[in-house]
């Protein structure tokens, strides 16, 4: 099976000689499940959390931001037919850790959704894009066009900044918020990444397929953090 | 105000003399009105009730059903733009009726929620095409559009003829929810026609534009019905 598939992707995406390979498939199809099952639960959250905005505008705004995610949603779900892969199954692995993710991660106020949706998912974002360096082009395309967030920043940045304006008090709650998510989703990474060794070896690589050593990784993560500080920032948050 | 709208709007769909009626234009802001809350509505309401779906493949399709339902809100929102109206203004009106109706008629199993977005949504939609008879072609051709709810029919009639398969007791309780959904909606859609004149005028017609009898609401009304049992007896439910 995952001989006659392999060969399906390999004709599929001539260009990516490794696509060949059943572990770098394995990989990206982790990859995809992640993509797939963390924009299912977005959306999920963001539509839950839009019953609950303080008007009907920015009921609107994060109803629209739901919507954006189940759209990333379908369009990772049809990639994945590409692979012969039901969308489902790909992302039955990380049920438990988005799942928990979002228990321990429920905003309580609706400007936490807000910051969840620019800081949580930014640095989820950043990372799978880190990862997304080491997989085919259609595949990079799809990660791009799924992690794009751009027409929702302002509106965000803008009424976080506008509440903390109103009410400085909210600006201390907000920041613990942020770091927090932040937590949260390393610890859950962390776990994602001891249990699935073909997502791992992406970033790692192997023999025939090159990948980043230790320092590659240090400097990876000191990216991360100075993309969050940074959006923390813009939010005038302390991070 | 209404007067530069008005001329706006009748060079904007020369072919319908009609359009440079204040009235009417009133008439129509309030359909598209309705439409957007609905949407908007029903979009917070699936997207709710696909939270409590049996398996993910059903979250899946409750969460692509609320979808749809926005981006019908966002097809009416760019229409009501060319009549140079805020769809937050144009749903105004309407936040009580949609409020109450889905305070009435809240789903509290997940099928129920299938046959609201069958029999409930497809009364209404059949009472707005009745309508939209009246309108001009553009803003018809948009109704149609924003009705159209074919690819989800099939869906909900398996799922629904499947569970009473399985429990044929569940029948009795949705075939019970379908009358009462109907029942709330008429409650609601007596209460909008007291209130708004413009929008029963649609119906009624004026001294330059034809509109329908009693005759020919009574026709209407038993076409309503009719479809309303025939929904029904598809999902295997009596009427």
């Amino acid at each position: 099976m995952d001989e006659i598939v392999g060969s399906q992707v390999a004709a599929g995406n001539p260009a990516d000689a490794a696509a060949g390979d059943a572990d770098y498939r394995a990989g990206v199809v982790d990859l995809l499940g992640i993509l797939a099952y963390g924009g299912l639960t977005a959306f999920q959250r963001l539509s839950d959390d839009a019953a609950t905005a303080p008007t009907l505008a920015d009921q609107v705004m994060t109803a629209s931001m739901a919507v954006a995610q189940f759209r990333h949603f379908e369009s990772v779900r049809d990639h994945l037919w590409t692979f012969d892969v039901d969308v489902l199954d790909a992302m039955e692995p990380f049920h438990r850790p988005f799942d928990d993710y979002h228990k321990r991660a429920q905003a309580k106020i609706w400007l936490e959704t807000l910051v969840s949706a620019y800081v949580g998912d930014g640095f989820a974002a950043d990372f799978y894009r880190e990862i997304a360096a080491y997989v085919d082009a259609g595949t990079r395309a799809l990660v791009d066009e799924v992690l794009t967030t751009d027409r929702q920043t302002d509106y965000i940045v803008g009424r976080v900044r506008q509440a903390i304006a109103d009410e400085p008090a909210v600006g201390g709650r907000l920041a613990l918020w942020g770091r927090r998510l932040v937590g949260e989703a390393l610890t859950q990474a962390q776990q994602v990444a001891n249990e699935r060794a073909a997502l791992t070896g992406l970033l790692s690589g192997t023999v025939d397929r090159p990948g980043m050593d230790l320092a590659a990784i240090a400097r990876m993560l000191t990216r991360l953090v100075e993309n969050h500080a940074l959006r923390m920032e813009r939010l005038g948050l302390a991070s």
